[in-house]
């Protein structure tokens, strides 16, 4: 293949070169100049690019693919219109669920398609070590044994931050066995303390931090020598605090990497992909030419990959895109490996399916069918009302509220009325038959209703939060009946149904109709009285128990504020 | 030890931040920021800067350290007050001698040193297959034994050129079992055509280039995703033409290299070595901050080895300078993995010597004690001259040209007059007994003189070259007497001699007392009638059969022009 006549984006020099060919064999590409006639052959496949600007296929230098609810598949499928062609993934989500094994079908799927997704190897399952059970952990030895895998590019975030700063030696033997595979250690620093126990996480080892806000983060992170990912989420609006650095410190930009952290499906289909992270860095007043070194080579070179991916050079991979204008960043063609993937937003290539087994599919694994008694909170003996524990969830906010109210008893059982409902923590992993019980307020359900998730950060065992205990029993049976996903019940009718089958995670069906299954939960929740923006996403946090300051786990109720296990009814 | 109160010299970001600690623990930086006082302890020794900056030990991207007469241990001790710390050496010419053990035993010198020296394994030896006989040859097999080593940083330049643009087997197995094992190839592309030869040699696999010269050179270096080293050895001066590419044309600076590539021991004791280099891009008019990066962060991060070397942030080796002014860059304190190993240009530290064993110490292997008759040339039968194809030396240039001289002859023999000497190539490996005569011009030796070097690249045999057979004898069974180095001879008295009795190659004396010694071998041969500037580098080079246009090796005279063995006598 030749591609005639375009704009060289050279992101090793950052210059853009008019009047350049490109040809590619075998997958990668051969011969940059002005005239590749010497390489055509009767049957090259000849491209015009037309004076259009010739670019690298842009990385994603952090993400989980699990939050789009899909398959690396059907993910990979919905990105390449956007021009994606290379991914760096962290399957944190299965690990909690599957451990070793999960993470290896998702590096196997990952390793079927035709782009680059690199798998990073989860280090923190359990997030929250004694706070959660997860169904399975990761040692320092599964760290070392997917060290040897062919697509493991390094170690995954690790979320451990006052363990690395304190020499934890579990953390130290995951991120040795990391550097001595030659490998990169991920960071997660999510602290604003950039002083000592900064300094120490960074000598530990990790190599770069996708956790920074503010200018201030940034320019700290670069300084003390970790590469600064900034990241544009469905979620996640950290580039345009953060990329000042660049544009008004004028600080060296090659230690600036851009990533989306977590899609949602919806974002994937209805707004894009690394495209809409360089197009978001650009309209933040970066060069152009800057983002897109901050979406290719700075990735590249960040994880050793500089022979291989992240620029159009001899011998790399031919991961190109043709787009009429660096600002506006219109994705035209997209060629992956030689191969034309996507032209003009539609995906022109098969993404093979991984053949999940049983044990990826079933892993909705209770004792028992539950019912409304199931979800029972006692009242102290005698007892006519109480004051209870509350998680008061916080719109836009990851962060919850620890509140307090107080809650009539009927016929010795806690009453959840007004603004509280109930909320339950299902354990799925191990059958143990558990359920968590407590409170929850501020998503403003009104009416007979319950909502359950499989999807329940981080060790995902199943969330259900109602007004309604025998609807909460509904819905709890219905995932256990399709294998995870989630799930409204109002008035004994299923509003809405996500079907999550692999690990109660995510969809093997495509992007779009995911999210078309998404944006009708989104809108049962609505119609159950949720006046919250973005509310799914507060109920699939409400176990993570590493963010303040009330959650709840298999455990029982946590008070991440103070790290200790704390009671539902207060008197 | 803290160092406290200096300007931060900050690589990654590319600012200078005044008062600044540095924390020093265990060899390696635990912490950079204002105030480092919560590290200080009882015995903690403290280094004042007093608002001098602190910038990152120096780094040289490639060099051969045979190149300065001085074994591994010696070349440190030499540049160590100059404040490099870090080197990146190709072992090439050792390899020639004593092949991979040769190469082990370089390595393992190398890594006794308090700073870091990472040896390149050698890719070429021979350089010319076919055309000279080296004491051994290195193999794929090799290269993938050396990529398991400790202090094995990759593959030294690749100077088979053609070979990789051809798709030699041989070349591409090397690099594929340097690629297998994570590192890095080095290159060595010695054409202007940067057309499509240039492209297939990229995409072979070589990541970096030194043998630019011009503008353009290192311009298409980067732009076709090479790291363009620019360099300023001893007889090599490629920065001032090259650095314009950044500090002219503006290209992002991250993909310069500086390096020394061949550095004589009297230029590290009168003239420096990267600071040298960093001082003279400076003067061509790169901005020191810049300059600083092209010796220290861009080469950490070319090997691989951010997290090692080439930045004062934390978790790195606590290589460090102080010095007073960026610009003309006064080396006064040289810290090196935490331990003061220089101050004002004294070297304070031990440089441990390797054992070197009797193989390779006994390296020059003669059949016999050479006679004047060794070294007749014989006329065909009943002529009174002839016509000799001669090597001429041009001044200043490693390039020969091909000459022709009309030569008296005497008894049967061809006799070396006027203009015209004798040279021979002795062959001191295999103790074959071979001696190859032939004609060399343009040394002006007058008088009966003689003068040999076991210094003879690449095979490293002996180079004689004299007026007078006798004395070419004397010269040649004096350097087997003493094992190996250069040695003069005038009218039978040795006016001079430069003992190199580590395979031929390597004095393991100070490199003042080596540095002595080849001053007075160079007045020698300027007492002997030479008149060339640095013709000690022109003898040493007569047998480079990879350089055109005549040269001479232990199998006949060589036309590097075409490759092909030629007559000595024409006609």
């Amino acid at each position: 293949m030749i591609i005639t006549g375009g704009i060289w984006v050279n992101v090793h020099t950052r210059e853009a070169l008019p009047d350049h060919d490109i040809a590619i064999t075998a997958g990668r590409i051969a011969f940059v100049g002005p005239d590749a006639s010497h390489c055509r052959g009767p049957e090259t496949q000849i491209i015009k690019a037309n004076g259009r600007y010739m670019i690298p296929g842009l990385c994603d230098g952090h993400m989980h693919i699990e939050s789009g609810l899909l398959t690396p598949a059907e993910f990979a499928r919905a990105v390449i219109p956007h021009g994606t062609t290379s991914m760096f993934t962290d399957p944190h989500e299965i690990a909690n669920v599957l451990g070793l094994k999960g993470v290896r079908m998702m590096h196997d799927e990952a390793l079927m398609q035709p782009v680059n997704i690199f798998t990073q190897m989860p280090s923190c399952a359990p997030s929250a070590p004694g706070m959660e059970t997860t169904g399975f952990e990761i040692t320092a030895d599964d760290v070392a044994e997917a060290m040897q895998w062919p697509g493991i590019i390094g170690l995954g975030e690790m979320m451990n931050f006052p363990g690395v700063s304190a020499a934890d030696p579990k953390m130290l033997a995951e991120i040795a066995a990391t550097q001595r595979a030659g490998k990169i250690v991920g960071g997660h620093y999510a602290s604003p303390d950039l002083g000592p126990a900064f300094a120490a996480y960074v000598a530990g080892g990790p190599a770069d931090d996708h956790e920074g806000t503010c200018e201030a983060d940034a320019i700290q992170r670069m300084r003390q020598g970790m590469r600064s990912m900034i990241r544009l989420g469905s979620a996640w609006y950290d580039i345009e605090t953060q990329i000042t650095a660049i544009t008004e410190k004028g600080l060296d930009p090659r230690n600036m990497i851009l990533c989306t952290d977590d899609s949602h499906c919806g974002t994937l289909v209805n707004d894009g992909h690394m495209n809409r992270v360089v197009r978001h860095a650009i309209d933040c007043g970066c060069d152009p030419l800057i983002a897109l070194q901050m979406a290719t080579i700075n990735t590249a070179t960040h994880f050793g990959l500089e022979r291989e991916i992240g620029s159009l050079t001899p011998g790399r991979r031919a991961d190109v895109i043709l787009t009429s204008d660096l600002k506006t960043l219109p994705i035209e063609t997209v060629i992956a490996r030689g191969q034309i993937v996507a032209q003009d937003g539609a995906c022109l290539v098969e993404c093979p399916h991984f053949d999940w087994p049983d044990t990826a599919r079933k892993t909705v694994n209770m004792r028992n069918r539950l019912a409304g008694d199931d979800f029972t909170i006692h009242a102290p003996h005698g007892a006519n009302g109480v004051t209870a524990n509350v998680i008061g969830v916080v719109e836009n906010q990851a962060p919850t509220k620890a509140l307090q109210f107080e809650l009539p008893v009927t016929d010795g059982r806690v009453q959840a009325t007004g603004e509280v409902a109930q909320i339950a923590l299902v354990e799925r992993h191990r059958a143990t038959g558990t359920v968590v019980n407590a409170f929850v307020s501020g998503f403003g359900y009104t009416g007979t209703m319950a909502m359950a998730s499989t999807v329940a950060h981080d060790s995902h065992h199943m969330i259900v939060v109602g007004t309604d205990r025998d609807q909460m029993a509904l819905a709890a049976n219905r995932l256990r009946e399709v294998g995870g996903g989630i799930t409204i019940f109002k008035d004994g009718i299923e509003l809405a149904l996500v079907e999550l089958p692999i690990a109660g995670l995510m969809s093997d069906q495509p992007a779009a109709d995911v999210a078309a299954a998404t944006e009708n939960m989104m809108q049962a929740m609505r119609d159950c009285g949720c006046t919250l923006n973005n509310a799914y996403m507060q109920h699939s946090l409400l176990a993570l128990v590493v963010i303040p300051e009330l959650r709840i786990s298999d455990l029982g109720l946590v008070d991440v504020r103070t790290f200790e296990f704390t009671d539902i009814i207060v008197s």
